[in-house]
């Protein structure tokens, strides 16, 4: 069935014995968004209020759900980009019929353990596709919902894949740096599968937005290559026909609906006191008075609830006829195990071949260029991975042979020349991830994990397998100086919840690392790595992936320790040439710990991290902040590294200056054991 | 003397006895551009090259700069905003004579100790306005500063404030986030000194800009509210020409210059190739033949260089005559305090006055609250502060009374509506605080810090008084959910050196925290602080500033201390209620301490040091992610606060979900004593 078939009758729509009207429907929305906000005491009541009408003509003329299969891979995908709108999403749960979303726990907005949190939150209810409430995030995370939609139908055909990207976008969203790097993107590509309805209401918390911009959004958009066009949000005939219209351009598409906030409120409506704050139960009276809902907080009429649940049937029919055309499909399984995200066996047989050749050969190199080697056999090993760069490509090394630029309009290939748009990158692989079918990995440098922040911490928070490529990671980049220097990423990202965070320190470890992020079905991760060649430290192939357990003894010293040196990646190299400078020029036994992931290392049992960091003195090194590694040094321990911002020098010269070198560690060693 | 008047012939220049072509003017900065790269062996040269011309244009027929008093407060500002092209400026500053910038510095570009470091590092060198780098900062600061001078010319009136803000930005500028939240609020306050010319050269790194960019940049800023055109940037004539129409708009203006990337290199002029390497002895000796450069490698002949530091003398002219101005000014005394940064004594005496107070008050608020109050006290004795919220002013309470708001062409109020961008509120604060006159402070939530990162660790590079006030500090705030709920933000903050960040644990400390960051010249202050009421802990007045060193005992147990329990911000009222059970309930005497500032607590002497933390067993508690807390909690201390992300629910419910309680901290004290 097409979606044109599926289009009702604007004004009515038989459902049964009663006539209901879309406006009734969204009076629905309304209700319950109004009674969760009052009910809780706290939430946004403003933005479902105002985009109840829009949101009605979405769902009941085109999406394409099931709630009954909530994970169906060629569902439509809605991100509500306004999150604080979120009782919006939980009014449509429930309408639509999720079967988590009873009405009991809209009765429980924003209560401990409820699944109708402050903001929709990824994994709390079926149907939330991605998380969001930091705002811009939705609508750039729903650029690689769209891209990924246009790589699987390339792949697999308009009869597996063919869906639309529906995002509801506020003024906030807008305005956010990241909406300029996303829809350009998106833009560029010519996703015509995303298509963005803009709460255009012109209020935002501090008050009208005409205190903070004057752009032109629609110009803007525009110049970004996307069809654009505004409508009156409550004139539901309106919505349709710039949906429809949307959905057959040859570009991603903005409607601006013209909205009244807290629409449907008398007194309040319009204003921004209604954006964040219950409406309080007077002008809630007043609002079903104005409305014409007569009914109970909670309460939805039978016949509105049908009218509501008929888009859920229409969604099982066509899932059902999906299902049938996927059986009958020569590519089933391909599809199934990209959708599922399995990588083939082959992949790790590779890594593990490659890992062994590497130490035959004892292979010297930056460790990004060690990334870039195991990813050439990655990538040959599988097609699921998607490579890309904010614009240092041949800098992070993230392409390798046989990929393909994905193109505008061409989505065949399997590498996304994201632009100078990192924190864009970071929210659009979220996007493929979250999707399905694709595991992404992206690249620029470490220091630049500051720009990309906002999307890293949702990766993490939504347990996201995105991959970081993240190069140039200390003072060893050089001449580029102290901007492009890291001192307190790793800090930053160690804090991260739910992060994996490696910093390997030869090819094998590099190896190790990108094996462990490809099996991390549930996290992140951070893959740390010099620009500066590193020698070869692992002296002979293992089966197990040392690396695994966050952290293991590279060197043991004949007899007991005197000293163990703790290090990550480049710094190892600097801990190995202590510990034999200790042994040769001072007689004294230096254990060399190599850490390339603290997460891994922390989850371990405390009796193997006892016998991994010993009891003997601790020195750490690493050319980064300190903070977070009296925990590995403990009371007595010594660390190298940085104290301050880096400097525009060779790197040679910068590790001099700033005193990270073996002599250094040597010199710690020898105070700690009273040798000095 | 006008500008107007100041132009110069745009063919030749009589320049003693030769004449010299503002071409030859241009080729010296080629010149000196790919021999500095080149010896470095690392740099930039296509940049350079490509905006030769322009920026020679602009600096001989306009700029206002006066090498010899290189912080004349009326000069024009010129950020580079695409700052790898360094020696662009390097070669500007050497060649119009500021007397740090001899040849022997760009000879020694990119080394250890010089002054020509990568990216040109604000305070290294004079006349480097604000460090660029991180692509999209030069731009988004400028915007600060051609915000304060149109505050200042308000202020003080065009005869002593009258400049204006040049940008030189690449195509990296206008595809990162930050150029759109930057530009849209430019656009928007109609700040019409400010003059962008755009090196237009279609190229990244990654190749030709069409490989990630479709985007209409032109339609794009006027979309925006700017005055836009195109001009081939080689042509000299067209360049000025635009320029003088940006000078006479009543919006800021952005003006493409088409160029060719390393323009003058025969064989890899307009190839990505020329962007970030050396070009290579034999294509240089290809260059120097293709533009008539006889000279050898650093040689600029007299003639050249007489022209070029006729600038200087022109700049000095206007200087001397601004200086008799000033002289003359009966606002000479506010204006030199006002560039001094000096704050009145006032400020400090009336929040003395404000602590004794509320002390006696017993005054219970949130920090924020606390926060707004102590500001009112600020800014009623000061009108040097500049506030602002990056849409989020009755939430993190940055507005006081009689504050009024700066509008679009209207420049006489103190206060910002940022609009939802904290990144180029961040920027645009770096701005002001660069440009002198101000000192500014915004707010967002804590968590958004994420977002603002790239131009809050600018804020610290540069040590720029610039003071974030962050609030909705933990879980604290409850129903908004884990989007909202910083855990690693104060680690991430931690880490980053010579930045000041305070949490303040009642309204005492939150007036002692603003005293220290007002205080604080070279450092920026974040103010961490509570979304919800907090008790006042401290007992008595004290005339010193107890938070100033970081860490202070709060209750000191008569005889020996058992346990030390060390909290910040709104868990030290759980620490406090926590050693009152562990008295009353077990006997046990437990210390308090309060850290509101790790910075300045590590800067204390080790005896203070370790008379505040004390050889007792330590229990830390704050709810935020461990990371750095060992440091002060030792071996065998413990601590109580977040391990993953937060949930959506009341605040109270919060703490008592994840464990924050007077009874854990109890526990924990318990264990570590032996007592349990």
């Amino acid at each position: 069935m097409s979606r044109q078939a599926a289009v009702k009758d604007a004004a009515v729509k038989d459902a049964g014995t009663a006539v209901v009207s879309e406006r009734d429907m969204a009076n629905a929305i309304r209700a319950l968004a109004m009674d969760a906000v009052q009910k809780a005491n706290s939430g946004h009541p403003g933005m479902p209020m105002g985009m109840a009408d829009a949101a009605t003509v979405l769902f009941d003329r085109f999406i394409k759900l099931d709630p009954s299969k909530p994970d169906w891979p060629d569902r439509d995908r809605f991100v509500l980009s306004a999150g604080h709108g979120s009782m919006l999403q939980y009014a449509l749960h429930y309408l639509i019929g999720y079967d988590d979303m009873p009405i009991e726990q809209l009765m429980r907005f924003r209560q401990l353990g409820s699944r109708t949190a402050g903001h929709p939150e990824y994994g709390h209810a079926k149907g939330i596709e991605t998380t969001t409430g930091p705002l811009g995030q939705g609508i750039s995370t729903a650029v690689g919902m769209a891209l990924a939609e246009r790589m699987m139908a390339t792949r697999f055909g308009a009869d597996l894949v063919d869906h639309y990207t529906y995002v509801i976008a506020g003024d906030g969203c807008l305005q956010e740096g990241i909406s300029h790097e996303a829809i350009d993107l998106a833009g560029h590509l010519r996703l015509n599968r995303l298509i963005v309805l803009w709460d255009d209401n012109a209020i935002s918390i501090d008050g009208p937005t005409t205190l903070s911009t004057s752009t032109d959004q629609l110009a803007r958009f525009a110049a970004a290559g996307w069809s654009v066009t505004r409508v009156d949000g409550h004139d539901m005939e309106a919505v349709a026909d710039a949906i429809e219209k949307a959905r057959r351009s040859d570009k991603p598409s903005l409607i601006a609906c013209k909205t009244v906030i807290g629409k449907g409120a008398p007194n309040l409506g319009g204003s921004e006191k209604t954006h964040g704050a219950p409406l309080g139960e007077a002008e809630i009276a007043a609002t079903r008075e104005n409305i014409g809902w007569p009914y109970k907080p909670f309460e939805v009429p039978p016949d509105i609830l049908v009218a509501w649940r008929d888009i859920a049937e229409r969604g099982r029919v066509d899932r059902l006829a999906w299902e049938k055309r996927l059986a009958a499909s020569p590519q089933r399984q391909s599809f199934e195990a990209a959708i599922a995200g399995r990588l083939p066996d082959g992949v790790f047989d590779a890594l593990a071949a490659f890992r062994k050749a590497h130490i035959e050969a004892a292979t010297k190199v930056a460790t990004r260029k060690a990334s870039e080697m195991a990813l050439g056999v990655i990538n040959e090993a599988t097609d699921l991975t998607i490579g890309g760069s904010a614009d240092l490509t041949h800098s992070n090394l993230t392409i390798t042979k046989g990929m393909e630029r994905i193109l505008p309009g061409d989505y065949a290939g399997d590498y996304v020349h994201y632009g100078i748009r990192e924190h864009g990158m970071a929210a659009a692989m979220n996007g493929i991830a979250l999707h399905g079918g694709f595991v992404p990995y992206g690249g620029t440098f470490l220091c630049f994990a500051d720009y990309a922040r906002g999307a890293m911490r949702l990766s993490a928070l939504m347990g996201q397998r995105v991959i970081y490529v993240m190069t140039h990671d200390s003072i060893g980049l050089g001449e580029d100086g102290p901007t492009h220097q890291p001192i307190e990423h790793l800090a930053m990202l160690r804090a991260t919840p739910n992060l994996n965070v490696f910093r390997p320190a030869d090819i094998i470890e590099t190896a190790e690392c990108w094996e462990l992020a490809l099996q991390e079905r549930d996290r992140p991760s951070v893959l740390v790595l010099s620009r500066q060649n590193l020698p070869m430290l692992r002296q002979a192939y293992t089966v197990d992936n040392l690396s695994a357990r966050g952290a293991y003894v590279l060197r043991e010293p004949a007899g007991r320790r005197d000293v163990t040196l703790i290090a990550t990646g480049s710094e190892v190299e600097i801990a190995v040439s202590a510990a034999e400078k200790l042994k040769t020029e001072h007689g004294l036994a230096a254990a060399v710990v190599s850490m390339p992931c603290w997460e891994l290392f922390e989850e371990q049992d405390s009796a193997y991290r006892a016998k991994v960091l010993g009891s003997a003195p601790r020195v750490a090194v690493e050319a980064a902040a300190r903070l977070g590694w009296d925990r590995w040094i403990g009371d007595n321990g010594a660390f190298i590294g940085m104290t301050g911002f880096g400097a525009s020098a060779p790197a040679p010269d910068l590790y001099r200056h700033f005193g990270i070198t073996p002599e250094a560690v040597v010199d710690a060693a020898l105070q700690l054991t009273g040798k000095e």
